[in-house]
Order: C-alpha cells, then structure tokens, then sequence
C-alpha cells in the first residue's frame, strides 16, 4: 500500500481525506496545489509530508526551469511549500536536502534531473529505513501481543510500510501480534479511516475504538504495549505527535505499560532542546463541531484544536528508530546516535 | 431547560438525538415506545431515563386499565421497561418505587392518579435535589474556576439543572466559573451536542474540545477541577459513568488536579459492594463506525463499544450529593449518610 507517486513529471497523491469510502488519486503538476494539499491533509503523516515537499520542490524546478532568476524562484517555492505545516519536522528535513542538493548541481535548471533524483532516493529511503526500524522494533514487541495505536503511523504516513504499523507488520509476520486495537483518533479520525483501512486490508487482526475508550481498555488488561508515531522530537526525547497522545502516555504510565514511538532520523530534530520549542499548528474549530460535513455542536460555542500535544521524553518506554531501539537516558543515547 | 414533559396523560420528549441542529419534541402514549426511547437515548442520563419510566409505567397503567389482569400486565410492562438499558441504576430505583406505590394503592386501576402524582413527585424532587446539590458542589468550585465535564450531566441528562452541570450553574451564578471545558463524549457525542448546547443557551463560556484533547489541557494549567455525572455508584464509591470518565480521572490524578462526581441518591446502588457488579452496556459498533449517519471507518472492521466505563473510588477527591459533599473513606461516608 501507498499513497505517493511520481510518474513521467507528476506528483499522484492518494486523497487521504476521502478514504475509506473512497480511493481517489489525485494528480499534481503545481507546486502551490500541493502545499494546499499538505495544508488540507489530503496527505498527511510526517515522513509522507516530507517526501512529497521533495516532489513538489521538483514540480518548481519543471515550472521555473525557463525562469529569468532560477535560483530565486526556487527559494521563494520553497518558502511557500514550508508554510503549508509546523509541526512535522521532516518536512523542513527534506526541502533543506532538496535545497542543498540544487546549490551542489550549481542552482540551474540543469540539476532538475537530479533533483528528481534526490526526492526519489529520499522516498525509498523512507521506505527502508521503516523495513529496519519495523524489524528492531519488531524486537521490543511479545508474544500475542495486544498492541494499542493512535492516528496512523503507517503506509500512508510514510513513503510505504510505516513507523508504528511497520512495527506491527514485523512483529505480525513473526507471528507476534494477536490484536491491534486502533484508536480513531479525532477530529480527523486518521485512526479509524486510515489505520483500521490498512490493518484491514493486510488482515492483520484489528479493533477500533474511540480515543476515550483506550484508558478503560488498559484497566481490563487488555493492553500488553503502546506503538505510535512521531511528528517531531527534541533532543532529550520530547515529542510532538497527534493531539491525543500525550493522553494515551499518562494512561499508559498509570497502567504500568510500555509506551514507544516509532520513527525515522528525519524525524529527530537536535536543534531543538525540549518540546517547548516545538510550534504546536491550531487548526480551524470547525473540524471539532462538524464531521464529515455533518453538524455536531451549536455554532456559537468556543473551540479549541491543537493539531498536535507534546509527550515528554519520561513517559517514554523507547524510542524505535532505524538505527536500533533506544532507551534512557534519552539526550545521551539520541546524541550518541544520531548527533 | 427541560426535556421531558407530561401533559394530558401523554409524555412528550425532546429528542436528544436530534439536538441542537433540531429541537423535536415526540409525544408517546404507548410505554413500550419509550422503552425503545430509552435504548435508543432520545432520552438519556441516570435521572432522566429514572423520571422517563416513571412516566412510561404511568402510560402502562392508562393502557391496561381495562385488563383482565391489571396487576400481572404491570408487571410486565415494569420488566418491558427495565429492560431498556442496564448500567443507569435511576431506572430500576424509579420503577420499584413506581411498583411499591401500586402495591401500596391496592394494585388495581384506582391507583392511576396516584401513581401519576408519584411519577410528577419524582420529577419534582430530581429537579430539587439538583438545585440542592448544586448549592453544595459550589462551595467546590474555586474562583476564576475552569471547569472540564464530560458527557452531559446538565438539565437534559435530569428533570432539569442538572448534576454536574447543576454545580456549574450554581457557581457560575455566584460568579466563580471563568471557563467550562466540555468533551464531545464520542461516540454519540452528547459534550458536543447537548453540553454545550445548554451553556451556550444560558451563556455560560464553553469551550469545546475533543476527549482526546483533555489531558495535553491538564497539562498546559489550564483546568482547576473536574466535575461529572454518575450512572452508578457502588457502596464503596466506585461508579460506573460515560465511557472516557475513567481516562479523564487517570489523567486528572496525573496532574493533581480535583476530581468529583456530582448525583442525587436515586443514582446509589448500596446492593452492589463495588464497580466490578455494575453491569457495563455495550452499544451496536455502528456507533464508532458510524457518525450522524456517514460511514468513517472501513466496514469490515472489528469494534468495541462499551457505553459506560467504572472508575474506582480511589481516584475520586469527592462526591456531591443532595444532602453534602462526600470524601474518603467513601465507603463508610456514603453509609453513614444514605445507609
């Protein structure tokens, strides 16, 4: 399963708003179109994010590539595709590399061809490094494991594979996993439309439930680990990642049950001491009071929906990366690493 | 605000179902449609479903009137409607005490009008009882207070002022509440659509937020205590309430942040020793699947959907009631006060 393409100069993006109902594939030959695409989650995940920031970064070069000033309407593209999101690192990640990579080829039109290059190595990448983090995360999982989720850190959040589901892909085809119960993850429900729609089409054993049902479900005992993903962590560990989980961290905690994140070194951001410093996105109120168009609350009331929360690195069991699984103390080890 | 209504031997409803993009009222003269009322949560909350069936026993009494065997077809009837749902323990108080007063009427058709005055007395006496307990939970309520409530336990959930929401208008008319942060209470989202539907009505400030959201809210200062309803509550202070109540108090006790429940005496259950005999209602998974309607998960999925949740006692700061607030040992204070 996949959701990012690139054929003969366009961008394929799997409308990720629209499934499980429907799977449409929606083409891209504007750079602007897809920051808007970012912008509205038509994809989403924070590797899946970076990976098509590097393909709309070469849809600017294919525009620009007859541009009196190449170079300046290169930056000024890539200013625009890093205000399509906040919090998700590795989409600052890959436009720096995308960036780099054209001042290496001399900043003509010359180097479009190996820029598409570049997005493409970082898309396969990706996909590699969750093969190998899926494996030593794989590690960390017991036998008939009930695993608990949250948002989807999976094929479709990434370049193919996943972080968190790639955990439990491994750890299924090592015939560890006896159950995956997917939270469904408001306001956009990625839980319950995406997660549960892959686990589903692989046949990996799965229950949905709804966000405040995860507390309850670990005082029955029915929760052996927590596997989830990452937006962005700061050097000592901290992480943002999808509202919701720092919720399912102190659940985890009072139960006793180990709790890991799954994510790739693109993920990891060193220049940032603690989740403090990492910019939360507020996104518009009307995803809490309508669902699929639907009005759920009276138009007057207040809203508030932070996109994201931050879970400090002390609730962390380990963090699953493609280098190996690390433990506490987390600044130490994440320096060691991958400083 | 009031949401059951009884006129000219006919129960009228508002339909919650249908709130607050509708304000419906449906008029019932047969009680086995208001059992299916009941199940279906056009009414909802342990006091309301308790007055509801009173009400509906009423309309039970109007129809077999004329019965060969009056006495046996109330009884069925009673049974018809203690079927409707489990875990609220309002229903079964309310329709014993229905029963205690045929009996003591003679069990014969005459009693009709005193059985009437008893459903109207139950009524009356929830309404007061709020008010009462309203009164005791302010004295709570810090100033500059920020409330978090889940689910609803305002006028709609009762005969009218509300539970938990009773407290809230009591210290909001004493000008103590600064904010009320309401979960929307997935799945069938009564935070979204009647909570705040009530304090937008008596503008009250409600912020909205999703249930995942609660805990990154502790987590920033933001929420001084938490108030809640209650469905059951056993001898020694465990109780079973909306599902997501149980993650809310572990994340309360996280953050040392105040905890209470708020119930009239209908809502103790002293038979039961502890949460563990409070049957749990578990609801069709059309529910998590499903919202007003659009599908938002793949069919094929697994569910689990637990209407209700038990929060031991021990993660209580204390317990508002009619005749004061209660605090540990729970166990001996409820006794003491309601034994």
């Amino acid at each position: 399963m996949d959701a990012i393409r690139w054929e003969g100069n366009t961008l394929y993006l799997l409308d990720q708003t629209r499934l499980p109902v429907q799977e449409d594939w929606i083409a891209y030959t504007d750079f602007r179109s897809v920051a808007r695409a970012i912008t509205d989650m038509v994809v989403r995940g924070a590797p899946a994010i970076g990976i098509t920031a590097a393909y709309a970064y070469c849809l600017a070069a294919l525009e620009f590539r007859n541009a009196p000033d190449f170079a300046a309407a290169m930056e000024q593209a890539e200013q625009v595709l890093a205000a399509s999101r906040p919090t998700a690192v590795n989409l600052f990640w890959a436009l720096r590399r995308m960036a780099d990579c054209l001042k290496a080829n001399g900043s003509t039109p010359e180097a479009i061809d190996v820029l598409i290059q570049e997005a493409q190595a970082i898309h396969e990448e990706d996909v590699e490094m969750n093969r190998t983090l899926g494996d030593f995360g794989a590690a960390v999982v017991p036998a008939h494991a009930r695993i608990l989720t949250h948002c989807n850190a999976g094929s479709l959040a990434t370049g193919g594979y996943g972080t968190a589901l790639g955990v439990v892909r491994s750890a299924f085809n090592q015939g560890k996993v006896d159950m995956v119960y997917a939270d469904e993850t408001r306001p956009l429900l990625q839980g319950a439309r995406l997660t549960a729609y892959e686990l589903v089409h692989d046949n990996i054993p799965c229950t949905l439930i709804t966000d405040n049902m995860a507390g309850f479900l670990m005082a029955q005992g029915k929760v052996d680990l927590v596997i989830l993903g990452c937006d962005r962590m700061a050097a000592n560990g901290d992480f943002a990642n999808k509202i919701g989980t720092y919720s399912v961290a102190v659940n985890a905690r009072y139960h006793g049950i180990p709790f890991y994140t799954a994510l790739p070194s693109s993920t990891i951001d060193l220049s940032i001491e603690d989740g403090s410093g990492i910019p939360i996105e507020e996104r518009p109120g009307v995803e809490v009071t309508h669902l699929a168009g639907v009005q759920t609350a009276p138009e007057q009331v207040r809203t508030w929906n932070p996109a994201f929360d931050v879970t400090p690195h002390q609730l962390l069991t380990g963090i699953i990366t493609e280098r190996g699984v690390i433990y506490p103390p987390f600044k130490e080890n994440l320096a060691k690493l991958f400083g």
